[in-house]
């Protein structure tokens, strides 16, 4: 291979896959899965035009890293702490819920071998994968309603990114456990130590950011060392405490979200993403899903996954939010609009495949959930608010 | 090696490049030479933090092809028309004499073997190196001193612009008639036809972008687009013409220069390029750069490489100055604004490493010319124009 042959797989990645993400926005689903369907058309799975090498595969991993940076960036902290507890609780259910009905739904399906067999790891990890909410579609449509600050709108939100915390500590976990080599104890110690560092650390960082942003704000160099710690973090986590590197990332995020220039990295990480590492992420996403070992089995497993997946959102999160006092029609929007898959339960995916975790034809299930979830969710919560316009009061 | 591993490379990249980017400005040198020597220090020649991996080349590739597009985008076609032929003539003598002047050295220091034989080929490539002018520190200076806009400013710019493109026609020419498979005559046409064909594609590709962006201003897939088209004008340069891949993109760049979102792909790219791609370039020379094989012979031939590089601009664009009727210090002027050097003689030389007419070592050389006309141009300008207030007028 010529050393330009890469310019032809990246021109050809960055077409396809912004082609097909404006043909689905077009078609009201999420652009992802069109630059997905972009890759598996490209890809060996099709017209072979691009074949997934090394090079694709490290900028792949690069693009996660700066989409879950950018993830952590965009949290707000303040606002996190404002509806606190009430978002934890449902977050927690939100977790909790779909984490055993993955779990649960993969041990029937399959079997159940006792707790520490492969099987069960594989199982919990399906669980894993349900986890992780991404709410940019409920916030497109709570937007057009009308409805985003309200208290529903809001508790949606801080659950959501609650969640992505939770879950993202649940998938450290089953990493951490499924590696043969490591004791339950040193993950646990290793974990805590990570997060007990990161606070630390992060502290300092915080300080040290504060400073340079105030000596030179909007400067180039204040998103370049944004950058540098996100990949220092997620070199650390895994290379000294043997935590997914997208937890590294996911941190660094956090501990510059606030900033004064948390926008401002933001903004630079999310040119860098979109122009190519982003695309380049989705489509190789489709360039590793074969379609040659998607048989009927598959198939049928991605059609119960994506019903247990949904159910369990709405009746994790709807049943807390009801005993959190909100109102019947409330705690319903609260399930609905927490049901939304995206993103980040790719990237917990295709960290599994990595790990040995998942087979690449389970990406099968996870695409079609988001794309299940992003149909379903706008209209139904659309139906609900017309139904239902009346909302709990804040307070 | 495992995949994060790539993360510590870039980190360490990243940071070191803009520190000692910063520290070089501060000193009054081009960053560029910053980001150099850290790629030197932290490289195999020093510290041994990082090794230049398969995966940094290319991305070190991607961040050449990045460069030339910004530098063909950011053409100002139509002022290039009016100073036209003045320009033009100043330019071609700014290619002819340091190509000419060059070539000499390498047949003087190294010995003659004669036309067509390798050495004669590596002469004449040390020649095409010393060819581009980088006129960012003189149009700084320029700034400064309030000279941008007369007469002789206009003229340096212009000038600077066109031997850019006869530098890369020079390039072109040069690596064709090296392959050792390649004719004479196949090479010409070659060149013949891609810049036929590029004419021709360069005019439907504006037509269509023009629609796009009326269609569409300011949003993303204008950029993402023009990088397509330079990945794609890249690629097809070298594998189906044989003409180096920066000339693809140098092309793709002037083809879209005169966009009305021109300013806008530019920006986007430039983001691009100095959060990562831009600092993994120089980088890359620097750990290419190998001490070890730098002795007196190297370091002799640098101090002359350096002293004809300088002469040779400001005899060949100062006489024809002269000879275009400017007085004798403005020709002056323009041969010192001419003589910096820069980014593009750092692309040309890695072109010719890779395609075996250049070895690691020479890098010295044009990091030093580099050096040199950077801290010596602002000088002597500043000198001149305070000895020499008067301008010849415009007209």
């Amino acid at each position: 291979m010529a050393s330009y042959d890469v310019f032809k797989d990246l021109a050809i990645i960055i077409v396809f896959a912004k082609a097909f993400g404006i043909l689905a926005r077009k078609l009201k689903a999420p652009q992802v899965v069109g630059e997905i369907i972009a890759g598996l058309i490209i890809g060996p799975s099709l017209l072979h035009l691009v074949e997934p090498t090394d090079f694709l595969v490290q900028m792949a991993e690069i693009g996660v890293i700066l989409l879950m940076f950018s993830a952590g960036l965009e949290t707000n902290l303040r606002d996190l702490l404002k509806t606190g507890p009430l978002a934890f609780l449902i977050a927690c259910a939100g977790v909790l819920i779909p984490l055993l009905g993955g779990t649960a739904l993969y041990a029937c399906y399959y079997g159940f071998d006792g707790i520490g067999t492969d099987s069960f790891y594989r199982a919990v990890f399906i669980g894993t994968i349900m986890t992780a909410t991404s709410v940019s579609i409920t916030v497109q449509t709570l937007r057009e309603l009308g409805r985003l600050k309200g208290k529903v709108g809001t508790t949606i939100l801080s659950a959501a990114i609650i969640d992505d915390v939770i879950g993202i500590i649940v998938l450290t976990f089953v990493i951490g456990f499924k590696n043969p080599e490591s004791r339950p104890a040193t993950v646990i110690i290793n974990t805590l130590l990570f997060f007990a560092g990161s606070i630390v650390l992060g502290f300092i960082v915080f300080k040290l950011f504060k400073r340079v942003d105030g000596m030179f704000p909007h400067t180039r160099r204040i998103p370049i060392l944004g950058l540098a710690l996100c990949l220092i973090l997620s070199y650390c986590a895994e290379h000294f405490f043997g935590i997914a590197d997208i937890t590294g990332a996911y941190v660094a995020g956090i501990i510059l979200c606030s900033c004064k220039d948390s926008d401002y990295i933001a903004e630079k990480m999310d040119i860098n993403s979109y122009m190519l590492f982003g695309p380049i992420f989705f489509a190789s996403i489709g360039l590793k899903t074969s379609l040659a070992n998607v048989n009927g089995d598959i198939l049928l497993f991605s059609v119960f996954f994506v019903i247990v997946a949904l159910a369990a959102k709405i009746v994790g999160c709807g049943l807390i939010s009801r005993l959190c006092r909100f109102s019947w029609p409330d705690s319903l929007k609260i399930g609905i609009g927490m049901m939304t898959r995206g993103e980040v339960a790719l990237i917990v995916s295709q960290k599994g495949l990595s790990v040995g975790l998942l087979t690449p034809e389970y990406f099968t299930c996870v695409i079609l959930l988001i794309i299940t979830s992003s149909v379903v969710t706008p209209i139904v919560l659309k139906v609900l608010y017309s139904k239902y316009p009346g909302e709990t009061a804040v307070r």
